[in-house]
C-alpha cells in the first residue's frame, strides 16, 4: 500500500475494502453523470439472461420487504428443523437399544461362541434352485480334485475373518488397508455404534472390538464423531440436518516393534566440524488403516486447514458416517457383497435417469434417497 | 409346445420351468461322468474373478449355515427399521403442526392479507454492501429510462405470482407447465402438506389452494400420495425407508370451455354406404400441468405397466416427494432461486469429489445427504 501510515492500527483488509468501496462509489457517480454510458449500460442490463435473482431485483421495494419477511420466517423454520433432527437422534438412540440384542447374537455367531439352531439358520434365497444346481456342480468338482485336503480341514469356528472380509469388499475401506494391516484386522471381532446420552452434545462413538492379539494390548479402539445440529448463523438456509464437525481417535498401546503407523528410516549425518559421517535412525509416519485412530483435528479456532487436510478430514467423516449408517447396521450384506451390488445398481439406475431427465436438477436432489420414490 | 396334452390344467410357465430344470439335471449328470470335462471346468472355475459372492461359495457348509443365521437376523433388523421410520413419520406430523403457524404467516404476507412489521421484514444479507451498490446503479438506470411508468405503478398486493414464479424456477415443474397453464397457476395462493392421522396407513396430501378464478370452481385441488414402510417379502434387504407406492388426484370442476387438459379436434368421417363426408369433433387429452391431478394408477393387482407408464409414474412420485420435502418447507428459497443455486453447487461439489475418490462407490451412497458429513 502506498500510504502505509494510513493503516496504522487498522487491519489492512479493512483498508483495502474501504478503498474498493470508495472507488466503486466514484465510478458509479461518473456513470450516473454520463447519459451515453447510462444508455449503453441500460442496454446491457436488458440483455442479462433471466435468472431468479435478477428477477427479484426488478421487484418494487414493498414486495422486496415482504420477501425479507418470508426469509425471516424461513430462518425460524430452520431452527425448528434443527429440533426435529435432535428428536430423530433420540429415536435413533431408542432404536439402537432395540437392534442391540440382534447385533449381540450376530457377534456370537461370528465368533463361534454360539451355534445357531436349525430354525435360526433356515434361509430360502430367491434363486435357490439355480444356486443349488450350480453349487452341486462346483462342490462335486472341488471334491474330485481336492478330496484329500477337504477331509483334513477342521470345521472353522464361527465365521472366520468376517469383519476383515467387509474391509476387503468395501472400496472406501480397502483403499486404507495396507498389507501389514491385514493380519491385525483379522482379529477384529465386532464394531459397535454408541450414541451420545440424552442432553449431551450430539455425537457417536465407533467401537472396534479386537480379540487378544500380538499387536496391541487394547481390546477396544474407539473413534468419536462430534455432530452439530443447528443452522449456521452466517448461512442458515444451507442447513440440511446434523453434520459431523469433528472427530477424536484413541491411543493404541502397540506391543514392542508392532506399531504399523510408524516406520524407522536410516539417515546419514555429517559432522560439520570433524567431517565424520554417522547413521541415525528416525521414526516417521507410515501409511496404515490404524491412522484412522489418530485423525487430524478440525480447527475450531477459525484457522483454516490446507486443501489436502480438508480433503482428508472430509473423507474421514464420510467413512465414519458410512460405518454408522451402512456397515454396522447391515454387516452381513457387506460380507456377502449383496449391499455392494445394490449400491452399484442404484447408481447405474440414477445415472440412466439423469440422462433421460436432462437438466432436471431437482430430480437428483440430495435427500431423494431418504424416502426414495420408486414405482 | 410339442406335447400339448401335457400342459392341460398346468400353467405353461411351470411346464417350461420343469423342462429347463430336467435339462439342467441331465447336463450336470453328463458333466459329472466325464473326467476331462470336469478338469476343464475346474480350471475355468479357478480363473473366475474374485467377487464377494464367489468367495462365499467357497466357504464350508457350517460357515454358510451361520451366514444364513445372520441373514435371518438382518431381516428382523429391517422390520425394526420399518417401525423406526413409522415413528419418524409421527415426528414429522408433530413438527408439521409447529411449522404451520409460520406457513400461515407466509401465506398472509404472500396474499397481502397482512403486511409485515418493520421488525418482521428486517434482513441483513451477506453481500449487502455489494448488492446495495449494484442495486443503486441499476435502479438509477431504470428510473432514468422509465421514470414515468414507475410513478404510475401502484404498489402491488402481497408478493404477486409467488407460487407461479416457483413453478417457473424449478425445472422439474416448468417442464410440465404449458403456456395456457400459466394464467391459471397465477391464481395459486398456497400449497400445504397434510400428513395421515396416527394409526392410519402412511400417506400425505398436497393441497393446492386457489383464489376464485375463471377456470374452475374448486378452491382446493388435492393430490394424495400413499406410502409403504415395510420390507418387501421377496427382497427384504432392499428396504431403505418409506416409499411412495401409489397416488390419487381429484376431479377439477372446469368452467365451460376452460378445461386445458383436453382439446377438441375435428375429424372427417366418410359414410361407407352413401359416400358422404361429415366432420365430427372429438375431445382428446391435452398436455397440461393439471394432468398432475389425474395420474395413472399404480397396478396393485400384479399386472405390470408398460415402460413409459412406469416412467411417468416414477416422475410423478418424484415430483410429489419434491413438493413435500423441498418446495413447501422452503418456498421462499425457490422463489428467490437460492435453493436452486444451492442444489447446483451441491451437485458440482459431489461430481468433483467423485473424480478424486475414483471408484469409491460408497462415498456416493444414497443416504449421505440425510446426515451430510462436511468439514
Amino acid at each position: 500500500m502506498a500510504d502505509h501510515s494510513f493503516s496504522d492500527g487498522v487491519p489492512s483488509d479493512s483498508v483495502e475494502a474501504a478503498k474498493n468501496a470508495s472507488n466503486t462509489e466514484k465510478l458509479t457517480d461518473q456513470v450516473m453523470q454520463n447519459p451515453r454510458v447510462l444508455a449503453a449500460l441500460q442496454e446491457r442490463l436488458d440483455n442479462v439472461p433471466h435468472t431468479p435473482s435478477s428477477y427479484i431485483e426488478t421487484l418494487p421495494k414493498a414486495v422486496k420487504r415482504r420477501i425479507n419477511a418470508l426469509k425471516q420466517l424461513q430462518v425460524r423454520c430452520a431452527h425448528i428443523e434443527a429440533k426435529f433432527y435432535e428428536e430423530v437422534h433420540d429415536l435413533e438412540r431408542k432404536y439402537a437399544a432395540l437392534y442391540q440384542p440382534l447385533f449381540d447374537k450376530r457377534r456370537e455367531f461370528i465368533t463361534g461362541d454360539v451355534e445357531p439352531t436349525d430354525a435360526e439358520s433356515e434361509w430360502h434365497s430367491e434363486n435357490e434352485e439355480e444356486e443349488k444346481l450350480a453349487g452341486d456342480m462346483k462342490s462335486k468338482v472341488v471334491v474330485t480334485e481336492k478330496a484329500a485336503a477337504t477331509a483334513e480341514e477342521p470345521d472353522p469356528k464361527g465365521i472366520p475373518e468376517f469383519w476383515f472380509t467387509i474391509f476387503r469388499n468395501v472400496d472406501m475401506l480397502s483403499e486404507l488397508v495396507q498389507e501389514y494391516d491385514e493380519p491385525i484386522l483379522k482379529h477384529l471381532q465386532d464394531i459397535k455404534v454408541k450414541f451420545s446420552d440424552p442432553g449431551q452434545p450430539m455425537s457417536f462413538v465407533l467401537e472396534f472390538h479386537f480379540e487378544p492379539n500380538d499387536y496391541f494390548t487394547n481390546s477396544v479402539l474407539t473413534k468419536t464423531y462430534k455432530m452439530k445440529s443447528e443452522p449456521d448463523k452466517a448461512d442458515p438456509f444451507s442447513f440440511e440436518g446434523p453434520e459431523i464437525v469433528d472427530c477424536d481417535g484413541c491411543t493404541i498401546d502397540w506391543k514392542k516393534g508392532k506399531n504399523v503407523t510408524v516406520k524407522t528410516i536410516k539417515k546419514k549425518q555429517k559432522h560439520k566440524g570433524r567431517g565424520t559421517v554417522r547413521t541415525i535412525t528416525k521414526q516417521v509416519p507410515n501409511e496404515s488403516f490404524f491412522n484412522f485412530f489418530n485423525p487430524l483435528k478440525a480447527s475450531g479456532d477459525g484457522e483454516s486447514l490446507d486443501e489436502d487436510s480438508e480433503f482428508t478430514l472430509a473423507s474421514d467423516f464420510e467413512i465414519g458416517h458410512f460405518f454408522r449408517e451402512r456397515i454396522v447396521p447391515r454387516a452381513v450384506l457387506y460380507f456377502t457383497g449383496e449391499a455392494i451390488e445394490d449400491d452399484d445398481n442404484f447408481e447405474e439406475g440414477e445415472e440412466g435417469e439423469e440422462e433421460e431427465l436432462e437438466g432436471d436438477e431437482e430430480g437428483e436432489d440430495e435427500d431423494d434417497a431418504e424416502i426414495n420414490p420408486k414405482v
